[in-house]
């Protein structure tokens, strides 16, 4: 292992999804800067494509908790945040000025999901220097209807993922990423590697058994093999262009 | 303003795109550290859909210039990174247990362009942490194909972006972002607000004269309509269904 290091890396290295929450507060000042913090990312020719929806309201917590396929930490986080790729602000920008701003592109749909993961991992970073832990939802996109509907998203709004944060009331402790040999390329596509495979699946495996007191016994291999082996939310390409993306 | 900080935050709120670098090396080491500090991020499903291209060989660096509109701090700058949304890996490790993992899946594109976004980010402000400075290039998705061929990608593999790193040279400035207000909803979306809009463009309009003594005469609304008044790589929805993706 290198010694290069910063308290930025060792923030980032000590990150841990959080699901279960003391019943703290968090103050809005913290909120607003945690959002600010992630305005402070870069954003694709600075065109500024996304919203985020902060959820107070108690029955839209409940909506946006069933339609997340029931985790109960949707509902009860003390913090619930939505990240929404948002192309309709500057549509509405446009058409202040008598434009009818293109759409449809697949081009915009990217820039705007990863001008809005930078956003966030910025966000779930700063959140976790201040002493708060979390966990991002990709749940929403099970009935991403029902979570436009609850929201009032407008046409060119996605709400791409969730997040909770509050005070940490578990430390699940860091499971180990793929070996960095099978990650970082040179120059060229490494196809896998199947020594790195079987070691890091070892690596793995040690780590799950250690976790669970030896109740769980799979590995990497096993893991993506169940995870990915089946279809993948089919109604998403339907509703992504319900919302005017992806129609060229 | 807040005064919640961290020295996480500072170095977030410190964030410039550069530009222009120094002569001085990055080493190895160190280029390590920033992608491991990306694989810290979260994965979907602990999924791992990332892969980072470092790019040292000479003629690979002018192609990639060259395909990114001739920006010649791709060509030149210390480290040139891709980094790609990569589900061939994991196709290849179900393809070992004899299993045909089911592609194509819009969902599945989200996923892994997402966390590579959530990976890079980490990357990016690891990078700043450790005295360096970079750029995101989305540039390299003006011509998708050239890039695909010159690092070698297989199908399901797909180069989001681009990150040029080094010891700045430069000192541009921190671009002033959307008021909070347009940016954070509670509980439902907010139109645009005219009021706010024109209250932001006065402040980007001063940055902008600031910044070039009077050369830039713009504003946010301007910009926009400068920046997306226009058809945004249209051959993007091809190039990702060539590479197996948004098939279904």
């Amino acid at each position: 292992m290198s010694n290069v290091n910063s308290a930025v890396i060792e923030q980032m290295m000590a990150h841990q999804s959080i699901r279960k929450f003391t019943d703290d507060d968090v103050p809005q000042a913290m909120i607003d800067t945690i959002v600010a913090a992630g305005q402070a990312a870069s954003s694709s020719s600075f065109v500024q494509v996304s919203s985020v929806i902060q959820v107070t309201d108690k029955a839209k917590r409940e909506t946006l908790q069933a339609a997340s396929g029931g985790q109960v930490y949707v509902g009860s986080c003390p913090v619930f945040l939505v990240f929404c790729a948002d192309l309709k602000r500057n549509q509405a920008i446009c058409a202040a000025q008598g434009i009818d701003m293109p759409t449809g592109f697949a081009e915009q749909a990217l820039i705007a999901s990863i001008d809005t993961a930078l956003f966030a991992q910025n966000s779930m970073l700063a959140a976790e220097s201040l002493g708060l832990g979390g966990v991002y939802i990709g749940g929403i996109r099970n009935q991403p209807q029902v979570v436009t509907q609850c929201l009032n998203l407008p046409d060119q709004v996605v709400p791409l993922f969730g997040m909770c944060l509050g005070y940490p009331a578990q430390d699940p402790g860091l499971k180990p990423r793929l070996p960095l040999a099978m990650v970082l390329h040179q120059d060229s596509y490494q196809d896998l590697d199947e020594q790195q495979l079987t070691s890091y699946n070892q690596v793995l495996s040690d780590y799950y058994q250690q976790r669970t007191k030896g109740k769980l016994d799979t590995n990497f291999s096993e893991h993506i093999e169940k995870t990915l082996n089946k279809e993948a939310r089919p109604h998403m390409l339907g509703y992504l262009q319900d919302q005017g993306w992806f129609t060229k």
